[in-house]
């Protein structure tokens, strides 16, 4: 049985049916997804849930495409993971990574998001896609339009990482680097979008795309076995991601798949670019845009669509928001793969400093359940780890060599026992 | 109810127990993992496996692990995808591409295989273990090693490339790096293996390692809706792989999951590394060792151990074994991400070309079911499409720019309809 959906205004709640628009024509403001929540209590359950696939499209029935619809490619449905040797280090109990570092298929959360945008492309009959992008979001749909047909024409700030213009080209996407920063390449694709009449993901198809990041949720209740955690952190560039997890766990409520409970939202912004943290230490909705400067390109938005909500859901939750230089940045990246064994790309690397210090400045209690959200992979930022690993002298094939090899190793006690060598200082890595 | 398994002499059948053995000690040829099969006739069931996880371990009773084995990191399980758009180009019908280029958590078939290895290196009691490795080898066993609190060294060729090598020293990897070719590395770390008594999962955990390359066959089967294919193109590098596919569909075929179905195996090689494919089509098992000198560096093994059972296998099946120019590897990376959106190694370019240049010399029949094995991420091999994408110009952030932009690119033909431009000459990709 279908779900029925439609557009409704956030703020004025001036309903609108299901049509490639983002804002409300009175006041403005973004538009999002309504469902039938009747008819998604028979059809939203426990068990047709766990009768559905290994992949966010479980969800199906909670998200905005047609009973029927067939998703070319799966995404989502990323692991959940125990997080005990990075609890341990930074003083947590019950620490948990959902890792979207391996999200299907292009290895970052934004896979979710262009999964559901796409669908909805499809059904606007638009025959060209495209998005602004600081790299994730180019790289998925890219990817994801090959498979549907689609056209595309990805804008992106001209500085990208190497690895994230390559894994948009090899699509073969039409990549067009604009001189600037991501607020400048946002504002020419919503021109585009109306001029041309095509499907941009995050412009003319973000409610439905928005949805997409419910599924993060979602995962995460069911991960731990149909329960919510006590907190949530959650890197924030657009800073939507942060109200649609909180979105998925209302509904999931609201359906009475989990126990209601207070759960807490923590952001997570690099201090180079920071106008949603900056807001909430201020006890402010108001974000006062940013020029952006920090390796963490991926969430480098100094002008952030959903700022405003983000910062609300935050302190409407008890949460707080906090943000991280670039060094601290590089050295969590490194802890998280050292510990749990997870490569991040600079955004995880700002979540997981951000986590720590969290927790070492009392924010979050040790025996809280917590779940820290790695949204992409470090493949794709090599490039921040430039110069931080030696190339070690090599050796000849032969037993007296590695031996040598090994002794000055020990003596230098770089094993890997103590290659875990970040110490936490007053909420700072220090390595 | 636990299957029991043990180690027997693949050539003379002789019998061990379970240890971290490798070879016959009678005919020194290799050992491999046999299970208690009227055991698994009760517990080995589609229903049993459906309701396993939605990773590799839904097979464990046919692992060599105890039953109450829970593994500490998510493997396998990844999308068998339709590949219409690719099988147009070459002249298929039914191609499906096993997709482990998003295998879990290192994005190689290899994760599987370590996966099983380590299991078995905590059961006999290491705490180092390592590898020799061409690349996603290293990256796997870094990886899942930090999770179970191994100390680890990683032995790899010098050259290899620098995403490859990062992303084992991230996890606290001790990397060796040794002057010379795989095979001398192979054989400095069958020497430290004894000499340390350290765990080396492809030397003496070789025969459980192995057995984790079946899930391949077992999931191509399972998502097949089970049933067998009637082709399987496999890259070879070692070329246990292709011999673990077997073995998984016969076990399918004992064991009663699957009709038996005479199924035939393709072997891939790049031209620049084919011992096994040069001895496949003289019509010989017996391997010539050579010296490599391709891209396709995780297929660069010039003595590879399995050499004489991979070229039996296919032989034996009615396959072939082809092999592919350095040239022909990197476009046929361009031309699977272009036309389905999965973004390959080298060593995928490799299988990809292969297994068009089957079609195109009428080695495989359009209407037959063929699955064509992709094994390892693009992004580790970024190095390969070095050149390969102009750095388009930068706009300014206007649509005045972005109008010329587009009707520049519309003149020059470069939309995404036509950027899939390789065009396939007598079984080759020309562009």
């Amino acid at each position: 049985m279908a779900v029925a959906y439609e557009l409704r205004c956030r703020d004025c709640g001036k309903r609108f049916k299901n049509d490639p628009l983002s804002s409300c024509d009175e006041c403005f403001s973004p538009l999002e997804v309504v469902y039938d929540m009747d008819a998604a209590k028979r059809t939203f359950t426990r068990e047709s849930i766990a009768g559905g696939p290994a992949s966010m499209w479980r969800y199906q029935s909670l998200l905005p495409v047609p009973e029927d619809y067939a998703a070319p490619t799966p995404a989502g449905w990323t692991p959940l993971l125990e997080a005990p040797r990075l609890a341990k280090r930074i003083g947590a109990k019950n620490l948990f990574i959902k890792n979207d570092a391996v999200c299907l298929p292009t290895l970052s959360f934004k896979d979710r998001v262009v999964s559901v945008a796409l669908a909805n492309a499809k059904i606007f009959g638009f025959d060209t896609v495209g998005c602004s992008s600081t790299g994730n979001l180019a790289n998925a749909v890219a990817a994801q339009a090959v498979r549907m047909g689609f056209k595309t024409y990805i804008l992106v700030p001209a500085d990208l990482e190497p690895a994230k213009i390559l894994n948009t080209q090899v699509y073969g996407a039409t990549l067009v680097r604009v001189e600037g920063n991501y607020d400048h390449v946002n504002r020419l694709s919503s021109q585009i979008a109306e001029r041309f009449h095509w499907g941009f993901v995050n412009v003319n198809l973000r409610p439905y795309y928005a949805e997409g990041s419910k599924t993060v949720g979602y995962e995460i209740a069911e991960q731990l076995g149909w329960r919510l955690p006590d907190n949530v952190v959650v890197p924030m560039a657009g800073g939507s991601l942060i109200t649609k997890i909180r979105k998925a766990f209302k509904e999931l409520v609201e359906l009475g798949l989990v126990a209601e409970k207070q759960v807490r939202f923590f952001g997570a912004q690099a201090t180079g670019c920071s106008p949603i943290s900056t807001a909430v230490k201020a006890g402010s909705d108001i974000i006062e845009p940013q020029r952006p400067n920090t390796i963490a390109r991926s969430l480098a938005i100094g002008n952030p669509a959903d700022g405003p909500y983000a910062a609300r859901a935050i302190r409407d939750s008890g949460g707080w928001a906090e943000d991280v230089s670039d060094v601290e940045i590089v050295s969590a990246i490194q802890e998280l793969a050292e510990t749990e064994g997870v490569f991040t790309e600079t955004a995880g690397g700002v979540t997981t400093a951000v986590t720590a210090r969290l927790y070492a400045h009392g924010r979050i209690s040790p025996d809280d359940v917590t779940v820290s959200c790695i949204t992409g992979n470090g493949l794709k930022t090599t490039d921040a780890l430039a110069g931080k690993y030696e190339a070690e002298r090599t050796i000849r094939p032969r037993m007296a060599d590695f031996e040598e090899f090994v002794a000055q190793h020990e003596v230098r006690g770089i094993v890997v026992d103590d290659m875990v060598s970040g110490e936490l200082v007053g909420g700072e890595y220090v390595r």
